[in-house]
């Protein structure tokens, strides 16, 4: 029978190395400050829709015969509990986790993924927006990421250059042609951006194209948003690393403040992770509170780390056993578990041939034979699999060859 | 906005206990060999109803306009991955996570809850029994449950006594009814079983009520299913801790062998685990294979350990800083970081009480202030938020107290 599509199953060999990511992820939001909170695979239909936008909307894994339907982000599902809960502020939350979309499968892309997000809810400080970059890097450079541009951008300084020339009602075409810029290119652009400009083309088209330093840019839209790029110096002034990039937008839902992207700079120049201020988000499903997080994009970064498939199973001895000797190995291995080394005994009763074949094909790297004489003196031979040596010798001294003391 | 019905949301303090009860389930799985294998929310309905039974089959989310559903335990879809993808036999996988059931919720029963099993794919032997109970048995201890007894029977010896005397195929009212004995009493059992074993009532009824050693009720069995007492003597063999337990059926779904169960002997009577062989399901999905597997009921465990919301963060350092401060408390969070203490700083440019009360409320042991004094001097003054007691000294120095060093 098959699995159902768009699906994956992740075998142990691919799982040992998610499982590597997730928890570097995990450790660097734990070493922030950050708390795992987690909330169900389904939610009200009424709150997925309430910010999802038409796009999302349509691709609602939804429930026959009630109205729930399976998340799609880990935002609204965080927004819904933060809106209704009472939490020291500011709360910082991180969640790893499947979240599900109904769109066509196709390759690097799929029904149900996995997105790592970390949120900080209740403070509306340029302190958060540093913060997160700050964390976002450090989790990238310890994935072995490291060449990646940061692009960020505030959405207040398009909003009020919008308001400044008047044309505010045609930000939604503006903002979808924006987002594109780096695919289509400026020119490109240019003869989309035109008609919705209007008159106004010729002065805002060459601010999207600006060459300079940060401060440079920031001088230029400083004149249409004081406030919106005085909020970048300020994220500038703790964490410098990044280009301020007034075309970024990232998508059309709710960021309401500064937006962010991290960026290969190397063969690949897509995006690892981005995310952004979404002041107003909360109100929508109880009390409001300011809000701003980061989303690292999980199959993303797996699909960049490459499979590695080296690694076949966690077990470091195989404990095998000639006949008559299987409760011997049984004692055998609870020692080792004991000192937590994982351990394996033969569950078929096959020949010690056979036995030593299955520790090599899941590259088990000791195996620890037992047989009448060894049992008798309660010791083990010990074999090293990579170097194919062997010695007998007190269970004690076996394990602490295993662990190299 | 309200949450879906029967869904939960787990916050930071039930997170922090959840996560340290699944680690400490995943790290006994592998030490015992056992990897890590992951299957998707979502499968076909033809797989999910293959082995449902009726029961759980009206319980299925089902998704709208798809053949789709989502999975109501971990072991249907291991059967479909096993079935369909060559291993090195035997191949033990584990798998904890969330599975979803459309019943009514009630106390203690949600729609999505979470479960934590493991499996052995592709022996026959007994010692795949053994091996599970003592699996179980060690997760068990180590969550701090120690007041359990082990029940043991073997569907096998039922089959046979059923058959010895002609009535197989009422096998399923007969089950259904031993199955509930230990709710309804065995008096009460009598009376329903009665018109079902006919004229051998007056033999088998007394059989599900012996007294005596394992060995002595073995021999009382061992006359109607030799094979299947010697399945149990095996097991009894290597693994002595049990109850042979002739009237344990365990639901009446795909068990072919040995079935256990791990009952509470103390306050609580209820199941913690339990689980047993299913020879013939894998078949279904594709290529046949032995199997047998045990579950760890992971909500009845938390249940039990009692909710421990003593622990708020896992933040041990809170970077307080005073006006001017913050650059140089980022730095000190860095270093602290760099050790791999998780620490925050203030996100909220507050006071310097406003920020002892957020560490005081989530209760972070270790408080750093960094005032001018402290900046230029490159110390800070460390507070033990429990003494109340603090002292200025250089960083390292600092880390090396919180350290205990």
């Amino acid at each position: 029978m098959k699995r159902a599509k768009g699906m994956r199953d992740f075998l142990p060999p691919q799982m040992m190395q998610r499982e590597k990511v997730f928890s570097v992820l995990a450790e660097t939001y734990r070493e922030f400050g950050f708390q795992p909170l987690e909330t169900p695979a389904l939610e009200l239909l009424s709150t997925l829709r309430a910010k999802s936008g038409e796009e999302i909307a349509g691709q609602l894994f939804e429930i026959r015969d009630s109205d729930f339907g399976m998340r799609f982000d880990l935002t609204v599902p965080l927004s819904r509990v933060a809106a209704n809960t009472s939490f020291p502020k500011p709360f910082k939350r991180y969640q790893i986790g499947p979240v599900w979309r109904r769109e066509e499968p196709q390759k690097g892309r799929f029904r149900e993924f996995w997105q790592a997000d970390a949120d900080i809810i209740g403070s509306s400080s340029m302190r958060v927006e540093a913060e997160l970059l700050e964390m976002a890097s450090t989790a990238l450079r310890r994935l072995g990421l490291c060449d990646f541009k940061i692009l960020l951008n505030n959405r207040r300084i398009l909003n009020s250059l919008l308001d400044h020339f008047g044309i505010s009602e045609k930000r939604g075409g503006i903002f979808r042609t924006l987002d594109k810029i780096d695919k289509i290119g400026y020119a490109s652009a240019c003869k989309s951006l035109e008609p919705l400009l209007g008159e106004s083309a010729g002065e805002i088209m060459p601010l999207f194209n600006l060459e300079g330093t940060n401060e440079e840019k920031l001088a230029e839209f400083g004149k249409y948003s004081p406030e919106g790029t005085e909020e970048v110096r300020q994220i500038l002034e703790l964490f410098p690393d990044f280009s301020f990039e007034p075309t970024l937008v990232r998508g059309l839902g709710y960021y309401s403040g500064p937006v962010f992207e991290f960026k290969g700079t190397g063969e690949y120049s897509g995006s690892f992770a981005g995310g952004g201020r979404y002041d107003g988000l909360l109100e929508l499903y109880g009390k409001g509170a300011p809000a701003a997080g980061v989303s690292l994009g999980v199959e993303r970064i797996l699909l960049l780390l490459g499979e590695n498939m080296e690694k076949k199973t966690y077990t470091d001895v195989f404990v095998a056993t000639l006949p008559g000797q299987y409760q011997k190995g049984i004692e055998v291995a609870k020692e080792l578990r004991k000192e937590r080394i994982p351990a394996e005994t033969d569950l078929m009763g096959r020949s010690l041939k056979k036995q030593l074949d299955y520790a090599r094909s899941l590259r088990i790297p000791w195996v620890m034979v037992i047989g009448e004489k060894e049992a008798e003196k309660n010791q083990v031979t010990l074999r090293d699999m990579d170097a194919g040596e062997e010695e007998t010798l007190p269970i004690a001294k076996a394990i602490m060859k295993i662990r190299r003391i």
